[in-house]
């Protein structure tokens, strides 16, 4: 009888425990820290090439895995738009904050803009999470607006600002806002609007490392500013300035509190960089995305059993393809690291140029200066590059409007300047990447995550389906 | 003490039942039944493409799933080659089917050819299960031949075809062999070899459906072959072809014993056709491919808990992107319907025009008649096509070599012909397809899996954890 008690002891002892085990999992089950974050226009093609070359770099053929291309969960989502095929990203935004498709340019409403949606940062508000949106472009911009703001148009920009001002959710990061006193520039200012609802402006590391959180919110904002609001491209910055990894810990740091927190982070200029078929600058923004990412990781490693990170992305740009027409089977990527700036920087070079009346043959001297041009055999201008850049000169250069308009390309940011179109082209052909437009296509996306509840996202096969999984784990 | 007694029957009832169903599991982890299903050249671009066309056809935006893409499993894979960032068939075929990286070109055999690797059809052979290689192109071809042949170089069909002939293997369908009788046209048949090894070779579907398999092998080949050994493009053959879901039928009923099988089959001319950046012949391969699935998933739905469906691909190829330079963000995929043929049976027409000494006219004519050019609005030429035909009409139909060299395409496959290619890339141009390369790219590839032991490939994260997973939940 005794053994029948000892067993009896035994098996009581595993039931509480399981029982124990399956109140924690219940009561646990919501993540307590949530961190989202969305590569804007990051495709697998843009995240293997990256890797590929961080491999490269250290000498070997394989990838080196970003801090988020090993999660747990490893999987791909669509995209599409309510009305459109090839999504944008107000759409995009709208999908991955609300959970529900919605029309192009839309910002948190329904397709036909007669409802607002909800977005998962207000589900977390109204949770008490305290809640930060960061982001390496205008703050107002399509994919952050999607997380705070309701606008029938992304253009509204100051609506959308406005909107911002108003929120009640504590944390705000990114570049600035593109019309701060709205597009007539006499409108009462964004900033009034934001600091009467309690928000501290900062504009630079020191006031953001300083600023007084002790019950106010912070917006925080960057003084230098490289074009529509938005931070510099990590291939142009100094140390000087902010990027989004130094928002993420900041954001950590105010937001950290017993509720939890929800905090988005944009990349945002990786779609950038794409739309201008610009490698060299997309793979730093992708290495500054990733250091965002592993400022997370960070956070997680300390709090494994409460915090959820999602990594995403909105849409792919450019129809990126590792490898090219040029060199087959060869990949020479590695050689993006003689590109010193972004195509961007290198029109304001070329615009110079064209103002001081600069010979072919130097626009030649600063593409050899500025991309490593005939520096190395693989760089090296053919007739066929030497004579695209001649036209491109003429073209330019010489304000023949026939030849521009011929050159006119798709690239809906960045440049429409024939020369830096060419050079943009020449580099990407030399060093094996492909590029199938200037625009988005509608390519699945990846979906990586890691952390408290991860595991219910590997049903995720849509973009709504990420915030619908979060509202069901966190029982919102 | 009743009560006592009461609980401890349940308790060890509970227990009992679980300890049976960790036998079970135990027992029946490994999967009798296993299908290996490879795109060659599949891309995540292309499979989601074929998935928006199937729901622009029935009227709406998003996407219609093809038998595979809702697998509980669904992930990514990479796919670089032991001494390449961009892989090919061989090399990949040899990681998916070994579970070892090896030098580009190599079939079944390690980097420097000092050693065989065996694949998983040799390891479920050895392992009493019946097995099953079958492809649409031919039988010696880089992809099936990973998994039973042992070669330093995939051009060395003759070489390989011999490794057929003596495989053990139960079953093996495709098109034909390259050479038959080697390049030389004079050595032993492989037919021969093959026969010696009781295979029992069949050219028909009357043939293959009335062989006598009572104790032999099939070699299931075709009578209707398009180049290379290979089956016709879905979209140029007529019914009485056979395709690999008819292969993949034949197999399942010739192989299915208490021991189980291994049917291996390849989508081969998805490849072929993103090469020559042939979209509306890509779509029909990859349904056609979705067929040969699909007969693995009746099988599946009789035999849940003992079959395993994987379907992956070996890499992607063209860098095909769903949308374009030309369309911007729209997307009108749904014209491919107007293409008939394939563009290498339009190069064959071609070839026909220009030996009956055609004019321009007569060949726009044939462009209309073939792809619905000027059929509709969106389909008609505008000057810019028109100069790019007649550049390449003049080229190649006058036989001007210096300008066919400069039309010298990049495609492996497919055609160099300068009027095809121009043909191809306005109709990719017109219906909204981009296209980076004509030959492979380093991007992951998809993974797909369902069925038994599906749960462990959520952990792959390379091409060959793939047969390295399956080893391991088959305990071989």
């Amino acid at each position: 009888m005794k053994r029948y008690y000892i067993v009896l002891a035994a098996v009581l002892i595993i039931f509480s425990a399981f029982s124990d085990s399956n109140k924690l999992q219940a009561k646990g089950k919501a993540p307590k820290y949530i961190f989202y974050f969305i590569g804007d226009g990051m495709g697998i093609s843009q995240v293997t090439a990256t890797e590929t070359y961080l491999a490269l770099k250290n000498n070997y053929i394989g990838i080196s895995p970003l801090s988020f291309t090993n999660f747990p969960v490893r999987t791909t989502v669509t995209t599409f738009a309510d009305n459109r095929v090839i999504t944008g990203s107000a759409a995009a935004g709208t999908a991955l904050a609300s959970g529900h498709k919605t029309s192009i340019n839309t910002i948190g409403m329904n397709a036909d803009h007669s409802e607002p949606l909800t977005s998962v940062a207000h589900n977390a508000k109204e949770n008490k999470k305290r809640v930060g949106i960061i982001t390496s472009v205008s703050i107002d911009h399509a994919t952050p607006a999607a997380f705070y703001a309701h606008q029938p148009s992304r253009r509204m920009y100051y609506a959308i600002g406005r909107d911002l001002a108003k929120s009640d959710f504590d944390f705000f990061a990114g570049g600035d806002f593109v019309y701060p006193n709205g597009r007539s520039k006499t409108d009462t200012s964004l900033y009034y609007f934001a600091k009467q609802n309690n928000f501290s402006i900062t504009r630079n590391a020191t006031e953001l490392k300083t600023v007084n959180t002790n019950n106010g919110k912070i917006l925080a904002l960057s003084n230098h500013i490289q074009n529509e609001g938005s931070l510099y491209y990590a291939i142009d910055r100094d140390s000087t300035h902010l990027d989004i990894a130094d928002y993420t810990q900041k954001a950590i740091e105010v937001l950290d509190n017993k509720k939890g927190f929800f905090i988005m982070v944009e990349g945002g200029k990786i779609d950038w960089a794409c739309h201008s078929n610009d490698f060299g600058t997309m793979l730093h923004e992708i290495l500054d995305f990733n250091d965002a990412v592993k400022e997370a990781i960070e956070f997680y490693k300390r709090h494994p059993k409460e915090t959820l990170i999602i990594v995403t992305a909105d849409h792919e740009t450019g129809g990126m393809s590792l490898g090219n027409s040029n060199l087959h089977y060869e990949t020479r990527i590695t050689l993006a690291d003689n590109q010193k700036l972004s195509l961007d920087e290198f029109e304001i070079e070329v615009n110079k140029l064209k103002e001081q009346g600069a010979t072919f043959e130097e626009l030649i001297k600063s593409i050899e200066t500025n991309f490593g041009i005939n520096s190395v055999k693989e760089l090296t201008l053919n007739t066929r590059d030497i004579n695209l850049l001649k036209r491109a000169y003429f073209a330019f250069f010489k304000e023949d409007a026939t030849a521009i308009a011929r050159f006119k390309s798709d690239v809906l940011y960045g440049s429409n300047n024939p020369v830096v179109t060419s050079v943009g082209q020449i580099f990407s052909n030399k060093i094996g990447i492909g590029w199938g437009t200037g625009s988005h296509t509608g390519v699945r996306v990846p979906l990586y995550v890691i952390g408290r509840g991860s595991s219910e996202f590997i049903n995720a096969k849509d973009n709504i389906d990420i915030p619908k999984i979060l509202r069901r784990i966190s029982k919102w």
